[in-house]
């Protein structure tokens, strides 16, 4: 599987981040990418109140033309994220997946959002302005079974494993970090999350902007089941091209079988249902 | 609270190696530490052949012999892991904690056992002889609450995400990695434990001896809950001392609110009822 992650910069305005993503996907046309990745408000200044002012709803205009993105380049397409607003008003921090014939695999809303406050650096409260999703989220495509979530929700084991458990074998993580905790915990959580799901985990970031009023710590990357980081962006645009060998996820879980040897008789771990 | 770590060799005579312990730690008095931790099997062949030979019951020779020890040095005593045998003939990967009066603070008896089959890597199947136990273990001592798991438990998120939320400020993992899985993942597991829990880590490993039929990887460490390596070891005896403030599990909790921000509506996660 040929995966291109696209650390794209975030302009002021959709229609050139996604102009700016085509651009970058059609020059990769040639060495036919199965997988494209974008980060994570690839199309939208990270700011609680930019996420309503430019939210669209699920099949609105930016949703038909990543829909189209994909069906054009015949790809699946993880469309980083876009702020979605539902009928009821609510603004989500949503992930689309496209399958290579523009179908929508897969909409995550992400789960936990990032309010944080560290002493001396970044401050933010995505719930001033977003509302969590409450769905896990994989999906089949032609090649493999795909989890997806969103940047602060990969510091929650509980779903990281759920993903596991539902058998998938790659997990999308659109992210942007920041220079508090990118540098302290991106590579960390990619790597461990890999480990402790034995799927690879394509960890795709905006681009920095220090002109910005968010600063993106960058550094997409893509780690295998074993943990090991098998490619990993600088900070600034650009498109990263791997290659990555589905056989190994099996061969992991047979090595290390902590999927298997799980004690689901001391301890349980489970999706609620829902409503 | 300081933190001594006694990186001892593993002789093939189980006295031998409780002599150097207590060797090592009598050379330790002038530095007052609070909490004395030893590694996985210090006094035992890692072995499975050895296990049963060499298993004592709770309160048998080497217990009294460890109870006293940390009483004599009036230090919380992380005995490392030793080979247990209970009234019914089962033999377990046993790890006693021991608080300054030699009473018995924690007995936890390895959950995960470690059967793996790296392909030219490491082979072992400690179930061959060993019973795998089946309680979380936490405690109060005088100084913080604390968990404890061995080794391959460390590869769980469930059991370490567990004691968290049972209130663990510093897990204590005596465990002997090897030389396939400790250059990819000794390092990557205790820190990345380390943050998910939010704890301080404690990873005591026994000495490398090329000579003995199992290469432990040594490199005990000491991780921050902010998942930064505090004190790392080589691979030969020695011993760490390594200070820790207590404070930074708050205010890293604070900073980055990952425990109460858990999605307990979305899933669930709990240790079963027993028996």
């Amino acid at each position: 599987m040929r995966i291109a992650q696209l650390q794209t910069h975030v302009w002021d305005d959709p229609d050139r981040c996604l102009a700016g993503a085509e651009e970058v996907l059609s020059a990769l046309d040639g060495q036919r990418p199965d997988l494209v990745c974008l980060g994570e408000m690839f199309a939208c200044p990270y700011e609680t109140s930019a996420f309503p002012r430019l939210a669209q709803p699920t099949g609105g205009p930016t949703w038909r033309r990543l829909s189209a993105m994909a069906a054009e380049h015949h790809v699946i397409l993880s469309a980083g994220t876009v702020p979605e607003v539902d009928a009821d008003g609510h603004v989500y921090n949503t992930a689309y997946v496209f399958g290579p014939d523009g179908s929508q695999l897969a909409r995550f809303r992400k789960m936990h959002l990032f309010d944080v406050d560290i002493p001396g650096g970044q401050r933010f409260r995505e719930s001033d302005t977003l509302t969590a999703g409450d769905q896990v989220v994989t999906f089949d495509t032609g090649l493999c079974r795909m989890g997806v979530c969103v940047c602060f929700d990969c510091r929650f084991p509980e779903l990281v494993r759920l993903m596991a458990l539902r058998g998938a074998q790659v997990i999308l993580v659109p992210a942007a970090f920041n220079l508090s905790t990118g540098p302290a915990h991106w590579e960390l959580l990619h790597r461990s999350n890999a480990l402790a799901a034995q799927c690879f985990v394509v960890a795709t970031s905006v681009a920095r902007d220090m002109r910005a009023s968010y600063h993106a710590w960058g550094h997409s990357m893509v780690v295998s089941p074993w943990g090991q980081v098998l490619a990993e962006a600088a900070e600034g645009p650009c498109a990263q091209v791997v290659d990555v060998d589905l056989g190994e996820v099996a061969r992991a879980r047979q090595a290390l079988p902590t999927l298997c040897a799980r004690r689901s008789d001391v301890y349980d771990l489970r999706e609620l249902p829902r409503g």
